[in-house]
C-alpha cells in the first residue's frame, strides 16, 4: 500500500489563503487582527518560537506586538500587563509563551487572560465549553489536525480512533473534539498514557492513530493494522552525527517501518507541526470578528 | 462467578457521616450550607426531584430553598434572581432545575451561575477545569461513580474503561476524570456513542463498563467479558403490567443476563441513583468551605 503524506504546509496554505480574504474585509473596516505575545524572561526557544509566530502574523496582513518582560517579573507585575492587553482595543488575541519562570503560578496567569482573547485556547473555560460540544477557540495543534483530515478527506465518523497521550495542550483536547458529533468527528474514541499496559493491544485495533507522546519514534509498523491513518504530533530530537547540527528531528512514529503499511501518515516536520501557528492565526482573526 | 451488588446506598450513607462531622463543625462556626434550587414552570417531574433534595438536604443538617418561577419568566428575571442568589451570603449553591421551558436560553441562565456557586459543576469553567485535572465541582453523577468505584476498592489504574454514551452530564465528564492520573482514574479509556458501529466490539474488551445512555436494557450479557464490572446509569421506566403503578424501572443494563457473568454490578434502582443528590450535597459543604 502507498502511504499517503498529508502534507500540513499544504493545508496550512489553503487555510490561510481563506482567512486573507477575511483579513482585508477587516481592514476595510479598519480592523487589523492584533496577537501580543508575552514572553518572560530570555529562554532562546521561547524567543524563537515568538519570532516566528510574529512573522507569520505579520506576514499574513496581521499586527503582532512582543511584550518582554524580565526573568524576575512579579506576578502582579504581569496581572496588570494581561490586564492593559485584556482592554486594549488593537489586541485580539493574547498569547502567554510558556513555560514561565518558575515563581510565578502559571495557571493563575494563563486564568487571568479574558476568555475571548484566549487564542490558545487553553482557559478552563474555552476547554470546557469544547468538551461541551460548543467551542470557542479550540487549542491550536488538536485543531490544526482536525484541519488536515477535513482537508485530506479522512473518514472519522464511525471509526476508531486511538489517541496516546493525555496532555492538556493536544491529547484531551483531540479527544474532546473527535468524540463530539462533529462533521470532523463522531469517532470511538480511545485515550491511551503512561497508565496503559499494553499500548499496542489498543494500537492495533485503531484506524486513526494520534500520537502525541513526546517518545521518539515509539509507534512502530508492527503496532498498527494495515492501511491506518497516522498523525504523528511528536518533535523530538534525536542525536545523529551525520547531520551537521548533530542531531535530526523525529515525530513519535517511526516512518520507516509504518510506511507502505498505513494508508496516511503526517510528516515530522512539516506535518502536524505547521498548522499550529496557522490556528493561532486563525483564532486570532476569529477573535477580531467576534470583538468587533 | 458471584457478582457482587454494589450498593450506591451504602457509599451514599457513609458520604453522608463523612459530611455530618464537617457540617456540624461549619455550624459551630455559625455557617449553614445553603442550596438554592431554581425551578419554573410546575413540571410534575422537576417539582419531584426539587423536593427529594431539599429534604436530604433538611435532614442533613443543611438549608434549602425553592425558588419558583412561574413558566412564562423573562429570561431577565431569570438572571436578576441567580444574580441575587450569586451575592447572596445564605447560598453556596444554585441549581438550576432542567429542562427550563423552550422561550428560555439555558444555556445562558447555567452559565450565569457563579462558578463557585455551582455545584452540579455544569459551567464550562468547571468542565474545563476537570477536564484540565483540576477540577472544582464535579458533576455529581460521575463523581458518585468514582466514589462507589472507590468504596468498593474497584481497581481502575490501568484497566480498560468503555463508556457507553457522551452527555454532558455523565459521559464526558466521566471519560475526563478516569482518564486522569487520579487515585481512581488512570484507565486507558474508551468512549462508544450512537456513532459506534458496534458497541459490542467494545464492551466485550473492557474490564469496567459506564452504561449512560437512556436505552432500557441495552448491555446484555453476551456483550461482556468474564468478570467485567458494570456501572448503570440507566434509570428507564418500562411497561409492566403486572406492577401496581403500570410500569417498572429499569436501566440500561439487563441485569439478569449479566449475573453470574459480571464481576460486580450497580443495581437499579439502588445504585448510582442515590448518589447524585449524595455528591450534591457533598458539592455544596465544599462550597461553604471554601466560600467562608
Amino acid at each position: 500500500m502507498e502511504t499517503k503524506i498529508l502534507k500540513g504546509k499544504t493545508v496550512s496554505k489553503h487555510i490561510k489563503g481563506n482567512l486573507s480574504k477575511i483579513i482585508s474585509s477587516l481592514k476595510d473596516e479598519g480592523i487589523i487582527p492584533g496577537l501580543a505575545a508575552v514572553l518572560v524572561g530570555d529562554d532562546p526557544a521561547s524567543q524563537v518560537y515568538v519570532n516566528s509566530k510574529s512573522k507569520v502574523f505579520e506576514s499574513n496582513g496581521c499586527y503582532s506586538k512582543t511584550y518582554k518582560m524580565p526573568a524576575n517579573s512579579s506576578e502582579q507585575e504581569l496581572l496588570n500587563l494581561i490586564e492593559d492587553l485584556n482592554n486594549s482595543s488593537k489586541i485580539h488575541g493574547i498569547l502567554i509563551q510558556l513555560p514561565l519562570p518558575k515563581h510565578l503560578d502559571s495557571k493563575k496567569i494563563l486564568n487571568s487572560v479574558d476568555p475571548m482573547k484566549d487564542v490558545d485556547g487553553f482557559h478552563p473555560v474555552n476547554l470546557g465549553s469544547l468538551l461541551e460540544g460548543s467551542p470557542n477557540f479550540i487549542p491550536c495543534t488538536p485543531n490544526g489536525i482536525i484541519e488536515i483530515l477535513d482537508y485530506y478527506n479522512i473518514e472519522t465518523s464511525g471509526k476508531h480512533v486511538v489517541i496516546i497521550g493525555r496532555s492538556n495542550i493536544v491529547g484531551k483536547p483531540m479527544f474532546a473534539l473527535l468524540a463530539q458529533k462533529f462533521k470532523v468527528g463522531n469517532s470511538t474514541v480511545t485515550m491511551c498514557h503512561t497508565g496503559t499496559k499494553d499500548i499496542s493491544y489498543f494500537t492495533k485495533q485503531a484506524d486513526i492513530i494520534v500520537a502525541a507522546v513526546g517518545v521518539p519514534e515509539m509507534l512502530k509498523g508492527d503496532m498498527i493494522k494495515n492501511g491506518a491513518c497516522l498523525v504523528d504530533v511528536g518533535i523530538n530530537r534525536v542525536e545523529d552525527n551525520n547531520s551537521e547540527k548533530g542531531y535530526r528531528l523525529v515525530g513519535d512514529i517511526h516512518s520507516e517501518s509504518v510506511l507502505g503499511k498505513a494508508s496516511s501518515l503526517t510528516p515530522v516536520p512539516g506535518g502536524v507541526g505547521p498548522m499550529t501557528i496557522t490556528m493561532l492565526l486563525y483564532n486570532t482573526v476569529k477573535s477580531a470578528q467576534l470583538l468587533k
